[in-house]
C-alpha cells in the first residue's frame, strides 16, 4: 500500500472562500478536528498577510496535535531584498511552524509581467529563498504556482522553477493547477513526466474552476505524486480547492493507498458537517459521500432494490464514511415508502388499508403547498398518526397576539406576544416578550403549557430556519418554517408554511410540542 | 473538430434530485431553455412512472423545438410479457417521442437477484424490445444500467447485453456509471475496450458519487464515446449526474469539440440559473464557469494581477459562458477594493483620505454582526456615501407598530402595521394590512412616502430572504435580511441584521428606499 501524505488548507486557502470568514478561534477548533481525522499537514495561515493569521498560529502553540504538523505558508523572498531580510520570510519563521511552504513562480509570463524580473533572478529567489529556511525550520515545501499553464507554456522554464526548488533543499515539489482550469488528462501527462525527472517527493494543489479538482488530484497522484493538498468541502477562492473529503474515501477505500485508518474514515461527515457549521454554511446535500442525499433514495425501485442489496445502487457502505442511508418521503415515492415509514414508526397499518392512500394524498396536497418533510419528519408523523386516528388534542388555542414596537430609529423594536389556551376546560391567559415575535410567541406559549405538561420544561429549540419558497414576490412570498427541538434523548424536526413568518412559525411549533407530548 | 451529442436528463434524472419536484408548466418551460442552449435530445420523463410525464409529453407536442429532439424514457418489456403487450413499453409509444430510450440490465448479479430470470432470458428481453420500438420510432437508445459495475463483475456478459442491444437494432449503446463510483483511469480503460468492439455509436452517462462525474464523461469522450448525458447543474438523485453546465465548456472552450455554438456556450450561465430558480433551490455560489463565486476576486494581490492581465487567475474569459468577473467586498479585501468599488460607483475619494480607513474599520465591524454586502451592494454604496457625507436623510422615523393577531385555530391571523413619519416638517400616520407583519410594514411605509417621493410607485420588491444566522440559538437567532428591489431600469440589493426578523426587514426596506431617492 503507497503511503500518500495528505495536506489540508481549509484555513488559508479555504479561507478565501466568498461568504467565509474563520476568527482565530474558528481556525483552532477546525485544526483540533483535522487532527482527529489523520491529516498529515495543517496549513494555518500566511503570517505574513494578515494579524488573524499571526495569532493563530501564536495560540496554536498550546494545542496538543496528535497526527499533524502544521504548515505556515507565504511567498519567496522579495526581489528588493536579501532572503534574511524579507518581513515575509521573518514573518514565517517567527510563526513557529515546523513546515513552511513557500510559493513561487514557474510560468515565464507571471514572471515577466507579475515579478517584473529576469527568468534567471526568478530562480534564484526560489532556491536562495528555499535554502535559507531549510537551515531553519523541519520541512520546506514549494508550491510552484500556476505550474501547469507555465508548463504548457515553456515547459524548460517550469522544469527549471522545480530544479531551483530541490537544489535550494525542498523536501517537496508541489504543482499547482492555480487557475483550476485543467482537464484529468493533461494533468496525468505533466506529473509524470516530472515525476521522472526528480527525486524529490512530488504533490498536487488543485482547483475545482473546470469541475475536474477531485479527479486531477487522484490522477496526478497515480501518475507518480504522492502528496495531496485540499481542503474540507473543496472550500476555497472562485470554485474552491480540491475536496479532501471526497479525495480521501476514493484514495482509501477505492485504490487502496495508505492515507488516513478506516476508523478515521468514519468521521468525514462529521468533519464536513462541523466546518461547514463554523464558516456557517449550508451543509450541501448532493455532496459526495457525506451529504445528506448521498445516500438517499426517492424512487421506489431503487428502494425496494437497496433493502435487498445495498450494493445495487450504493457505491460503497455509507457507515465508511459515517454516513447513512435514507428513504424519502416524497410524492414519487408513493405507497410502498409510506408503509415502510409506518414502519419505522411503529404504527400497525395494512398494506391495503385505503387510509394508506389518504395519507399518500394529503401528502401530496401539502408539498404542493410547499411543505417538505426531509428535514421536518415529527410532522410527517404526527400527519401519519392523525390519519391513523392516533392523534389526540392537548390544547385548544383561543386567541394570540403579537405587538412588534418601533419608538426610535436606530432603536431595536420591542417584541410582545399575548396568548390564551384551553386545557382540559381550563383556559389560561398569559404573555411575555422576546427578542424577536417568533421568539416571544414561543415564549408566552410554553408558559401556558407548561403549567398543564410540565414535561414541556426539557423541550430546547436547537434550530430555527426560515426559506422564502416563492422568488419574485417580494416581501409577500410564502415563506416555509423548519425547526429542530430536542429533549435530553431525542431531536425532532417540524415545519410550517404560510405567506405569514408569525403562522408559519406557530404550525412548526405546535408540530413540535404535539410531538414531545405524544411521545409522552 | 469531432461531433458530441449531447443528451439532457434534467427533467427526468434531474427531477429525482431531493428537494426538487418539477410540475409539468415548469418542464414546458426549462425544455424551452434546453433547446435554446442548443442540447440535442431532451430526456422528458418517464412516461410509465407517473401521469406528470404523460402530460408532459402531451403538452411538449406544442412546444416548436428548434434544435431539439423529445427523448421518452423507460425500461425493457417486462419479462411475462410480449413487448406489444408491455404497459411501459406502450406508454413509451404513446408518448410521441421521436427517441425513446430504454434501459436493461448489464451486470449478471442484477438480471439474477433483480430481475430474477436467466441471463439469457435478459438478452432476449433486451433485444426484442429495442427491434420492437426500432420498429415504431426514429431512434431507440440503449441505456446500459450499472455497465461499469457489471463489466468490472463479468465483461463478456456486460458486452453480450450490448450486442443484444445493438443486434435489436439500438443507433446508440449509453454506458452507465449508475452507482456513480467509477473513477476516471477505469471509465477510460472500459470505454475503450467497448468503442473497439462495437460500431454502433456509444454514450457516457455519469453520476457523481465519487465527485468525478464530469471528469469521467471528458475521459469517456477522450476514450472513443460520442455520447454524453447529463444534467443542469448535475441536478440528480443522491450526488446528482454529471453537470453538463461543467461538461460543455470543457468540451467546448477546452477540448474544441463540437457540441454546442460558441453563442450558445454564453447562456450557461442564464441557463444555469433559470434551472436553479425554478427547482427552487440556491444557486451553488462556487458552481464552475457559472458560479457568482466562478471569477469573483477577494485577495489583494490577485485583484491587482487580474486587473492587469485577466490570465493570471482566471481559466476562461467569463464572458464566454455569460459570467463575469467580481471583486468582492471583503474583510480580507481591505484600502485597494473600496477604492475600486468607489470607482464603480463614481465616488471621488482620494487614495490616501482617512476616510477609507474608516470605511474599511466600520464594514469589518458590520460584517462581524453578520451584515454580508456580496449580495446587498446598494447597502454598502449607501455606507460609503454616509461615510464620505454624500447621504442624505429622506425622512425620520417617529413610530411603527405591527400587531400580528390569530383568533381561531386553522385560521391565516391577521397583519396590520401602523407608522408615523417625518418629511420636511410634514408628519404622515398611516396604517395597512398585508399577507405577513414584513409586508404589512412595507405596505403602510409605501403608503406614508409616496405622498411626499411619487417615484417610489415604481419600485418594486423582486426577492426577499432570510438567513438564519446563529444555529443552535432556536427562535431567538439572529436573522440577516436580504431584499432585491427594482424599478424599470435597475435592480438592487439591501441587507438588514437583527434578532429580530422585522427590524432586519425594516434596515433593508429603508436602504432600499433611500437607494431609490438617492439615485433620484
Amino acid at each position: 500500500m503507497r503511503k500518500i501524505e495528505l495536506y489540508d488548507t481549509t484555513l488559508r486557502d479555504g479561507a478565501q472562500s466568498e461568504d467565509v470568514s474563520f476568527s482565530v478561534e474558528d481556525k483552532l477548533r477546525i485544526a483540533e478536528e483535522l487532527d482527529g481525522l489523520g491529516i498529515h499537514f495543517i496549513e494555518g495561515g500566511w503570517p505574513g498577510s494578515n494579524p488573524r493569521d499571526v495569532e493563530f498560529f501564536q495560540k496554536a502553540k498550546k494545542l496538543r496535535l496528535k497526527n499533524s504538523s502544521l504548515a505556515a505558508f507565504g511567498s519567496t523572498h522579495h526581489a528588493s531584498n536579501k532572503a534574511s531580510d524579507d518581513p515575509n520570510i521573518k514573518s514565517l519563521l517567527r510563526s513557529g511552524a515546523p513546515v513552511i511552504t513557500i510559493f513561487g513562480k514557474s510560468w515565464d509570463f507571471h514572471v515577466s509581467h507579475a515579478l517584473k524580473i529576469s527568468r534567471a533572478a526568478n530562480l534564484d529567489l526560489i532556491s536562495n529563498s528555499v535554502s535559507y529556511l531549510k537551515k531553519r525550520v523541519t520541512k520546506v515545501f514549494f508550491d510552484a504556482e500556476h505550474f501547469f499553464d507555465g508548463y504548457k507554456a515553456n515547459p524548460e522554464y517550469a522544469l527549471l522553477s522545480l530544479k531551483a526548488a530541490a537544489e535550494g533543499g525542498a523536501d517537496l515539489l508541489v504543482l499547482c493547477d492555480t487557475n483550476g482550469g485543467m482537464l484529468p488528462q493533461d494533468i496525468g501527462e505533466i506529473v509524470k513526466s516530472v515525476a521522472l525527472n526528480f527525486s524529490v517527493p512530488v504533490g498536487i494543489h488543485a482547483h475545482n474552476d473546470s469541475d475536474c479538482a477531485v479527479a486531477n488530484s487522484i490522477m496526478a497522484l497515480e501518475s507518480g505524486a504522492s502528496h495531496v493538498q485540499g481542503t474540507i468541502n473543496g472550500l476555497g477562492e472562485r470554485c474552491g480547492n480540491a475536496n479532501l473529503v471526497s479525495i480521501i474515501p476514493n484514495l482509501k477505500l477505492k485504490l487502496g493507498y495508505d492515507c488516513v485508518s478506516l476508523q478515521n474514515t468514519k468521521k468525514l461527515k462529521v468533519v464536513s458537517r462541523f466546518v461547514t457549521e463554523i464558516a456557517n454554511l449550508r451543509h450541501f446535500k448532493r455532496q459526495p459521500y457525506v451529504g445528506d442525499s448521498a445516500f438517499a433514495h426517492k424512487g421506489g425501485a431503487h428502494v425496494n432494490a437497496v433493502l435487498k442489496h445495498s450494493g445495487t445502487y450504493e457505491h460503497i457502505r455509507p457507515e465508511l464514511v459515517g454516513n447513512y442511508r435514507r428513504v424519502l418521503v416524497s410524492d414519487l415515492a408513493g405507497k410502498s415508502n409510506v408503509l415502510m415509514k409506518a414502519k419505522e414508526y411503529n404504527l400497525k397499518i395494512e398494506s391495503d388499508s385505503p387510509k394508506i392512500k389518504n395519507i399518500v394524498r394529503e401528502l401530496k396536497e401539502l408539498e404542493n403547498q410547499g411543505f417538505q418533510y426531509e428535514g421536518a419528519e415529527a410532522s410527517f408523523e404526527l400527519l401519519m398518526k392523525k390519519q391513523l386516528r392516533l392523534h389526540k388534542k392537548f390544547f385548544t388555542l383561543i386567541g394570540a397576539r403579537v405587538i412588534i414596537e418601533k419608538r426610535k430609529e436606530g432603536e431595536e423594536p420591542i417584541s410582545e406576544a399575548t396568548i390564551m389556551v384551553e386545557v382540559g376546560g381550563k383556559t389560561e391567559h398569559t404573555a411575555a416578550t422576546g427578542n424577536g415575535p417568533v421568539n416571544a410567541l414561543d415564549n408566552a406559549l410554553r408558559k401556558a403549557l407548561e403549567k398543564f405538561y410540565p414535561q414541556l420544561k426539557d423541550v430546547k429549540l436547537l434550530d430555527y430556519k426560515v426559506r422564502v419558497l416563492t422568488a419574485g414576490k417580494g416581501t409577500s412570498a410564502k415563506v416555509r418554517v423548519l425547526i429542530e427541538s430536542g429533549d435530553e434523548e431525542h431531536k425532532w424536526g417540524t415545519v410550517g408554511v404560510s405567506e405569514n413568518i408569525i403562522e408559519a412559525s406557530w404550525q412548526a411549533l405546535v408540530d413540535s410540542i404535539e410531538y414531545k407530548l405524544l411521545k409522552g
